[in-house]
Parts: structure tokens; C-alpha cells; sequence
């Protein structure tokens, strides 16, 4: 499965991914609102040890601010989930929720909203891509 | 639209409701894992007005790990959304990510854990009514 987000893998360890994703993110104008180690977490809450991974909340304030406007639901959706986690010691995989999924669920009014953020977080990650 | 969530209305207060709708994911078993205040983080980023609405990010963690056993990509739309927002001095409401979508987002095996997810939502969302 997966239909649902842009991903890439890169070939380096975890922690210097997490590094690069956050800086690819920023030089395409998104904050990183919301930051949840999902391994930390379920370790403390579960005793569960699952890979190393972050869920890392994106949100260029400008198009969420446009997606409101056009469609207040949809922040149920937002911000724009990027997940970075370790596959291996040498290789890590990146999966971005797709913003066009927002408008097959909150609407073909932010379809340009979606356009631009998708845009955006696609130029990141190609950006990731070229560091390979 | 809003066929992607479960939502209710409730007659109070933003301040009031929001407490009400913490206690009542606590009561389901949610924690709490990230907070977006809405209006606070566009008007200090943009210097706009938005009514008053927080992204609370609610996380049940058994749910979550099963749902990451079965489907790693599943993180991309953790946690499960729930937004409260003012609608007028008295008006407030409440809108829930449906866990179902995440069905059809990421695969029929998520099924059992979606139901589950989306039973105790639903139940927080009823305990809300029965307060009005």
C-alpha cells in the first residue's frame, strides 16, 4: 500500500535523515508544528519496541490558512503528515501524506491548495533525493 | 462536505468544550499526543483572524501499534485527528478524522483496528451530546 503518500528512500542512517527531511522541509516553507517519536511513545506507553520513526506535522501556514478558508473541515487533515523512518542501519524511508488525498476527502475547491502543497513537498523530497 | 469525519455540535463554550471533549477521548482510552492552537499559530505566522479551533492529535497507543504492525505506512495519518472549533459565543464543534478512512486509505487489513478506532469515537462524541 502506500497510494495515499509520496515516499523515498535514501541511503543513510536514520538520525542524519531526520536532520536532512526537517531542512528539506524548510527550505520549501514548512514548519514542523508537531513532532511525535512513535518509538519513544510506545516504548513508554506499551513496553513495545517498533523502529525507529518520527511523524514530523508539516504546515506551510499560508496554505493552511487558504484551506481553511475554502473548507474549515479540513483540519481534520492537517498538518501534513511527514513520517521518516529507519528500514535499516544504512537506509531510510520517508512517506509524506499526499495533499491531494485532501481534496478527494474535504473537496475539488482546494484543489489548487493541494496542488502547491503537494508541489512543494514533492520538490523535497527530490531534493532529499539529489543529496543521495 | 465532511463525509472524512465524525462530528458533532455542542451548545457551549469553545473553552468549555474543549475541555469536555479531553475528558471524554480520556474516557475512550485517547491520550493526547499533540496540540495545535489554530488561531494562535496563524495569527503569530500570518497575522490573521481565525475563530478560535485546536487540532488535538488522539492517539489510543494499543490501536496505533496494532494498525502499525499491520501496515507501517498507516503513520501517515496518526494520530487521529480531532478538531474543536467556536462557532459562535455558545456553539462549538467538534470533528473527528473518521478511522475508517484509514480503510480505505491503507488497506482493508486495518479494518478491525479502524472499527475499534471509530466505536470509541463515536462513544466519546455520544457522551458529549448526553452533556448538552
Amino acid at each position: 500500500m502506500g497510494g495515499y503518500t509520496l515516499s523515498t528512500t535514501l541511503d543513510r542512517p536514520y538520525d542524519q535523515a531526520v536532520g536532512e527531511v526537517r531542512a528539506a522541509l524548510a527550505d520549501q516553507g514548512f514548519g514542523v508544528l508537531t513532532e511525535i517519536d512513535l518509538r519513544a511513545t510506545l516504548a513508554a506507553k506499551l513496553g513495545v519496541d517498533v523502529p525507529p520513526q518520527v511523524i514530523l506535522g508539516a504546515c506551510r501556514p499560508q496554505l493552511a490558512h487558504a484551506a481553511l478558508q475554502i473548507e474549515p473541515t479540513v483540519a481534520a487533515v492537517l498538518p501534513c503528515n511527514v513520517v521518516v523512518r529507519a528500514v535499516d542501519e544504512t537506509t531510510t524511508q520517508v512517506q509524506a501524506f499526499d495533499p491531494e488525498v485532501m481534496t478527494a476527502l474535504a473537496g475539488d475547491d482546494l484543489a489548487p491548495v493541494a496542488h502547491e502543497a503537494r508541489a512543494r513537498l514533492t520538490a523535497a523530497l527530490a531534493a532529499l533525493d539529489e543529496e543521495d
